[in-house]
């Protein structure tokens, strides 16, 4: 059975492979902050027995004062980002999709899926201000993935408003960057949806949480295809625990820069790759060089238990690009012994 | 503000209105089981950091060892059955819709919204054999709602696939019943869609699971249109949990049926109804006579914390008909307190 490299993160079905359990696995596949903003003992008073608030009045207090959108803005919550780009794509369903490659699969599978005319530009070969198709819906990730690279998005911003695009900028890792948002310019444009995902920096994939951010009157329209109750209670209690919880920002930020430079080094140490990307994320794309196959050392580190995603199934991106999430020191160090190894 | 009686179970809005917290409402508006399934303490262990199995191989092992389905039949799973509901009648797309009424307004919402052709039949006052819409999709809840009662489908199922419609049951309340699901007839009929909700029988609205069991093609098509990653960790464990709980059942059943009867006698006698219908589930739909309004009572209700729900959203039924929880003893003996004293 191939690994699952369409989606990344499945240890399980790798676990099952290789013939150890999940929590063994040395997983760069995922990119998980391996820090936890919550103590768990705090979840022990949430009530299930409840219908919860429909209007997750609690939990949009928490995202605002953590995340202050314009006046003109609200916010709408799904179950994971994953959700709220299907909820998101299915409620704009664009004639025209315009993507900045590579990018998340799910943008390309669900685009397929609602019959999407869709056309790419490569941020990695193309000049950024290519012509953009009129009236067109585009969808930029910053930071970038699989790479990590933040982007200052003033100028592009500009040209899709020029073009009437309706715009969506998925900041699924700007918390690991100390950049501004793109929900700013919510107030300037109403055709703007900012997607967050929080289980990333927050360091719980487990937890499904994501948020929409638009002007009130998209929000409301895009709330009339929601069902009543999406959310986990315990979730939602894990979430308004993380968001009050501003030290983890600050650790987070300062961990993150630390372990990957150390990752950095890591791969140029080993020798294997002809091109590490820049990245203001909490992973690290790096390319092998000719004719080299990312699939070959994936299976190589196999044997450490060491899981990592081989990029091929990004627009743009061929079998030589994998790429590592940061992890803890530790974990590094086995990956720089493994990469020695090989 | 008034009261939402839309979707009933909004305690925290009501709490706000009447002035007290939302765990000292007695809330009669959400038929969920008082009782719990699950040790909290058994969720102390799950992982949070990394992402779940996207095949929920467990989750689905656990459910299927409590409903074991056909060979032929498949099922997926979401975050609750209001979210199923949303997603199987979005990927079934029906043209003509055929509502057996009075049932959850979810379904006439999602119906209108996606533009189908709606028609009911009213079950209390309609001859159930009614002529079927060829290749309509039907829509039946088994126990009905709000009512409680409790159907034999098969002469209907027989009509149903005689008139080649697409089929769907809702049993979110079958577990309160010692009956047979629809499930089985999944083996001789291809276009039948079943859903469950856990959430009500397990005691826990706070959980966010829910399925639909079809035949294995029907449920692979469904899966293309769902994101890779919608269940809470925390969720999945606790459901697993809660499957496993066999003695629960049984004392499930007992604990509902006789505090169901106590229901029903404070209901009598109280003298204000001038019917309570029979109910195989764990709640009670009682009509008031000649010009009587539920939101007069609810109103009168008030005062003891109580919230009951009126059922004049649900087509078919008016504003003299209201429906009560069966919730514990001691919830009762207020509640009949109360209604002696309105």
């Amino acid at each position: 059975m191939p690994v699952n490299t369409m989606h990344g993160g499945n240890i399980y079905q790798f676990a099952r492979r290789i013939g150890c359990l999940p929590e063994q696995v040395l997983d760069f596949s995922a990119n998980i902050n391996p820090q936890q903003a919550v103590d768990w003992v705090s979840l022990r008073t949430v009530n299930l027995t409840p219908y919860a608030d429909p209007d997750y009045s609690q939990l949009k207090q928490a995202f605002k004062q953590r995340y202050p959108y314009p006046a003109n803005a609200d916010c709408e919550v799904f179950n994971g980002a994953s959700a709220a780009i299907f909820a998101l794509l299915r409620f704009l369903r664009p004639r025209q999709l315009l993507l900045y490659a590579p990018l998340y699969s799910e943008y390309v599978r669900m685009g397929r899926q609602l019959g999407c005319q869709l056309s790419f530009i490569n941020r990695f070969d193309e000049d950024l201000d290519a012509v953009i198709p009129r009236g067109s819906t585009v969808v930029f990730v910053n930071p970038a993935t699989p790479d990590g690279q933040l982007y200052d998005l003033h100028p592009l911003l500009l040209r899709w408003q020029q073009a009437d695009c309706t715009i969506v900028i998925d900041e699924s890792f700007l918390d690991f960057c100390l950049s501004e948002s793109a929900m700013e310019s919510i107030s300037q444009y109403d055709k703007l949806y900012v997607i967050k995902s929080l289980s990333k920096f927050y360091g719980c994939a487990g937890i499904r949480i994501g948020f929409v951010i638009a002007a009130v009157s998209a929000v409301n329209a895009l709330k009339q295809y929601e069902p009543s109750w999406k959310l986990s209670s315990l979730d939602m209690a894990y979430m308004q625990q993380a968001l009050v919880n501003t030290d983890f920002i600050a650790q987070t930020h300062q961990q993150t820069a630390i372990l990957r430079q150390l990752l950095h080094q890591a791969l140029c140490d080993s020798g294997l790759f002809e091109h590490v990307y820049p990245s203001a994320a909490n992973f690290l794309l790096a390319r092998l060089p000719g004719n080299c196959d990312g699939h070959a050392l994936q299976s190589a580190l196999e044997s450490e238990r060491i899981l990592i995603r081989v990029c091929d199934n990004f627009i743009g991106l061929d079998q030589r690009h994998v790429r590592f999430a940061v992890k803890d020191q530790h974990t590094i160090e086995q990956l720089a012994y493994a990469l020695a190894h090989v």
